[in-house]
């Protein structure tokens, strides 16, 4: 909602001090803990507080508000940039939180961390994350109006807002942030305004060793809006010309058909007399005589230290709750309207909002037939055609492999500008599906900013094997709890012919590795429904969801628990492990454990122990931190610590489940790289068959 | 070497049969198997005949030829486009490889592997590495010029050669090409030849879905030389204009300044009649009646399959072996008379070949002061200053971390154009010093084209969390064998402030998963030295060094085993696990295990252990994979199977030493995230401590 005129920039003697004082609390806070990066916080002070204090519609006293605009400081290394801003604003923020940067308990880590300290609306710090994610959000906001007020004129729905971020020379050398780019042309996204400060240095001090490109010419090339605004006026006088800083932001939201870029030119570090344009000042502490000498050349008193006038908070403070007052006062009252009007719209808002799935959701999961072979990856598609008009909210695609890793919902049109169409995809510009190209680690990160952003659950698929392509954005969803869902097929040797560039063999226990991400790899298609709706009644921490390119078998299923020879129902995905087949008789001579694709070898071993008198339960280990999260006793039911012979398959390393199979135990596993062939074949060769299974239970036994 | 005039292209009706044969035995082959991609390989075979046949320098009766040209073919998947080349040009396939395609066993697999079929180059097929790797390759050439005849003209020495690429779309898509591609434009590389496939289709078909930048307009932001030539004549009658593109080719190779790219507009699948201009044809099997229908558009007999007569492989196997004798006896005159010249070069050459370490190398290696702490990080850029007179193959750099990686050897220059000398990097085109901006991912495909390349031995380094950015190439370098090293330093939470975003928990774990790769996580300065000699003594695999940010205890050791309270030398490295500091008395109640920046943990524990009568052992890891190598004796005497009480200590996940440790055994580990804060505060609060350790080993025991 843009409603308000735009008006020319006040900015007064009182702004150019608070923008003198955010300097030298950078300058302050980085020499009080002896580490951390005050250059770019001093010399691009005005260009943030321009941001926060005269251009974006945001509210400390809400900082949930869903008509704020999204700020992404994705040079995350000056983290001061935004927290001195964040305590100019009122935003949560205080003094003592800026003097406690980088200490253990503070809400001022090294690098920003959303659910950490309010008003961050994304981890960042791993360059190019930021301005990835940041086109995310710029597809959530398109998305999220499309499906709660769709018919509003531009610029005239409660939920148009904008995309800011703060970039830098690494955000834009990384591949992620080039990947991205080229998706948010492609997107025409006019909601998105990137400040690139382009300020020749690095940690390795002058650019010009490693990044001579012209950067603007290449986001013309990706289609975006490009302006430059130089304050070294081409290598003359330093002048901090806000109004023209100014006057391109308006520019950039006046285009609301490409996404914008505003190349900054700066000098880093900016007024230190003797650091200033050095790689030494990006990284490091000014040292004490230096942070004096900047005191002394803005006019501050260099005996004292985190010195803020009353005068200056005030103004400060005072300036952003009136602003955000009116703001919010004209969103209010527009919101209100919608609600009015859109009764349907306001339920399904008020729900996402809480990110509560609609009552009885869950008979729209489809069933499959016993007994009828089907790829997981197949069933998957099956489930998320189902859920499509249940959950309006979930949404997604691939990095150009829709149609082997079926994200694509039935009859759903693509997310994508209609002039975009293509004749096996309908555009719209509140679409569904997602075309991420071959850019897995953009489609990460592009997830990721959607997850954060709010109210929908997106998803994005690739072979698994390519997980190792957008790693840095699965880590970074985990580590902030975001509810990202990445759909990995073709999970193993059972891939065939392409051989071991796209086999993964290592992966799953890579992606286990990762503190809160959840790796769920369901054997059939009753688990996969099952899979998904574990992965969607959590919305607190991403998930992977792991599927076969071959099909497996469907094996008939009773309804409760296993008993005799009847297997278990699917309902036990959800606890990550569970008794899948009872052991003949009841007890257990030996465990066999298995996920996915090979859990078909550990019933067919079950079978032919039992035919040597060899009584094998089967568990079921779709996921294995699922597993964990449950009771001791749940746990001891599942996995006796009595019965020590116990036997895992899975067509990949047997690191992650030596903890599960212990000392007694064997692994039916791959501890090499696959080959080209057929599966079959493959699963042969390595040693990958019930026979396996068996000869290693009877020498675990 | 480039004296050869360029003549005219001769393209006779034998040579268009061939093309024609090209495509028909891609047809053929996917059919066959079921599976694969024919359409690239049908509509660029006459881009890759050219090359082959008329183009590049290569000989099929000397495949490891110094002289010749480098083929890269980006588009893994289209390997067809390169295995029917070979056997054209009679390079080592016949036609039973060619049908055999993706089968078990088969010099054909999916993919083109390195070291699996002769005249692969690389192995390629994850997207983006082979452009990226070709880059390094680029590098390399220009490099072993520089070791070798710096100071012949240009085109003049034996050791020019050139660097071709066939890249597709995804390949132009994937952050790692625009990364590498950047820092090509910056490198100035002459000797490098792009073909990009400008097909408009991939897998979801037509690319305006995902992929509407303006492609050359962004390489020429890049600083490369750009072309067109468009077989489709903006939409209208497609003709295969041979003659633009060998033109084409030729201007590229008269740049010298610059890299080239040759846009080549082609319809993918061409002649199918109907299929072509698909995402069907680019990866599936045409089915029996297109494939029929295209032998008929070709003049083909529907009814034979795998139709090569004999004058079409005469012709070509004739013409490429005529082109060979002739170049090859040219670069034998010259290369003779530059050994007679340079006497030492040769002998260096004759060395680099082999891969051979000089004799008595080691003696250069640094000693470090016992008793007196550094970080491995400091001892490691020590260690490569050191080597750097005795080992001139040895190059590297870092990914914009130079001064925090430690990576770059005292003095030396950096490899780059003189113009991009910045104050603090001389730049020489023949330097050491290689700066990758911050663009992890493309230093790990540089640094594997480098290696693959032959010679020299490169590194790269960046912070240890960030080996997720470079992941694919790290994978790609293990499964090649490629002799590429990777420097990754703050490893563990003890890089401190910097939070959560920057400090690696998962990855010793993640990196220990890829079969393949050596990671070697040295304990102190003496174990830093020889964790280098490790490394370099092997050369038929890949590489990581894992290096603390902190310092750590560089503790007086002994010359030989461990002895009382004597600490055993460093020497124990290379066996991948040792016993440093025997237990009291010399027989164990429990062994204390330990890498990197934690053996000082497990020493600590083990005084405060005697202290309570309980007799430790300390057994430092550096690298499992080196471990693993060992014989039973060894491993037996080091962990004696009866000490079943044992204790690891890491900062990082437990699971890869859960073998190690066995049922009985304890973790000290880190299972979460970290924090920003001073890393001694972070010890003591996520319990990673010599108390620790005393507390699990009474457990164990």
């Amino acid at each position: 909602m843009n409603a308000s005129p735009e008006t020319a920039l006040d900015w007064s003697d009182l702004d150019r001090r608070a923008v003198d004082t955010a300097r030298v609390l950078a300058a302050d806070a980085v020499q009080k803990v002896g580490n951390g990066h005050p250059g770019t916080a001093m010399s691009l002070a005005p260009a943030a507080y321009l941001l926060f204090q005269k251009v974006m519609r945001l509210d400390p006293a809400d900082d949930q508000w869903l008509g704020r605009d999204r700020f992404v400081l994705s040079a995350g290394h000056s983290s001061l940039t935004q927290y001195i801003q964040l305590y100019l604003a009122g935003q949560g923020l205080e003094l003592d939180d800026v003097a406690a940067l980088r200490t253990y308990g503070s809400r001022t880590p090294g690098h920003p961390e959303y659910r950490h300290t309010k008003g961050i609306e994304m981890t960042t710090g791993p360059l190019g994350q930021g301005i990835a994610s940041a086109v995310g959000m710029a597809y959530a906001g398109r998305k999220e109006r499309g499906l709660l007020d769709p018919e509003a004129p531009a610029g005239q729905s409660p939920f148009d807002h904008h995309v800011f971020v703060i970039a830098s020379d690494g955000d834009l050398q990384e591949g992620v942030s080039a990947e991205a780019s080229s998706l948010a042309g492609t997107q025409e996204l006019g909601n998105l305004v990137v400040i690139y400060d382009d300020n020749h240095i690095s940690i390795e001090d002058d650019t010009n060793i490693a990044f001579t490109e012209d950067v603007l010419a290449r986001y013309a090339a990706y289609g975006w809006h490009t302006q430059r605004v130089d304050w070294t006026n081409d290598g003359g006088q330093y002048v901090e010309d806000v109004d023209a800083l100014h006057a391109a932001v308006q520019a950039a939201k006046a285009e609301t058909g490409k996404p914008s870029i505003i190349a900054l030119r700066t000098i880093i570090g900016w007024p230190s007399p003797n650091k200033q344009d050095t790689g030494a000042i990006h990284g490091s502490a000014l040292g004490a005589d230096e942070v004096r000498a900047v005191k002394e050349v803005l006019g501050f008193d260099p005996e004292k230290t985190f010195e803020v006038t009353d005068e200056v908070i005030a103004h400060t403070r005072g300036n952003v709750a009136e602003r955000a007052r009116a703001a919010h006062e004209e969103w209010d009252a527009a919101y209100a309207a919608w609600r009015e009007k859109n009764t349907d719209a306001a339920a399904l808002l008020d729900r996402l909002r809480e990110r509560a799935l609609p009552e009885g959701w869950t008979s729209a999961l489809p069933t499959f037939e016993g007994g009828k072979a089907v790829s997981t990856r197949k069933a998957s598609g099956e489930v998320l055609s189902a859920l499509a008009g249940t959950l309006p909210e979930l949404w997604g695609g691939s990095a150009d492999l829709a149609g082997s890793n079926n994200t694509t919902m039935k009859g759903e049109e693509s997310f994508l500008p209609e002039k975009r169409s293509t004749k096996m995809f309908p555009g719209n510009i509140y679409g569904r599906t997602l075309h991420f190209g071959i850019r897995e680690h953009a489609m990460g990160s592009i997830v990721n900013g959607i997850a954060v952003h709010g109210l929908t659950r997106p998803y994005g698929g690739t072979f698994l094997v390519f997980s190792d392509y957008m790693r840095p954005a699965v880590r970074l969803a985990a580590l902030m709890g975001a509810p990202s869902t990445f759909v990995w097929t073709h999970d193993s040797i059972g891939l065939g012919e392409d051989g071991p560039t796209h086999q993964p063999v290592e992966h799953l226990t890579a992606l286990r590795a990762i503190p809160g991400l959840d790796v769920v790899r369901p054997a059939d298609g009753a688990e996969t429904a099952q899979a998904w709706r574990g992965i969607l009644e959590r919305t607190d921490r991403p998930a992977g969801i792991v599927l076969t390119r071959q099909d497996v078998p469907n094996p008939v299923r009773g309804d409760g628990a296993a008993d005799g020879d009847t297997l278990a129902s699917a309902e036990g995905v959800r606890r990550g492990a569970y008794v899948l087949a009872e052991a003949p008789g009841g007890s257990p001579d030996v465990i066999l454990l298995a996920s996915g694709s090979e859990v078909q070898l550990a019933l067919a071993a079950r079978e032919q122990l039992a035919a040597q008198d060899v009584a094998a339960r089967v568990v079921s280990v779709p996921c294995m931190e699922w597993f964990d999260e449950q009771d001791d006793a749940y746990r001891e039911e599942v996995l006796p610590a009595a019965v020590r012979a116990r036997v895992s398959v899975e067509a990949g390393l047997a690191m992650s489940w030596r903890s599960l199979v212990g000392d007694a135990g064997r692994s039916v596993s791959l501890e090499h790289y696959g080959a080209s062939g057929d599966y079959k074949v493959l699963y042969e060769k390595f040693g990958i068959t019930a026979e396996a299974v068996v000869a290693a239970a009877q020498e675990s036994i």
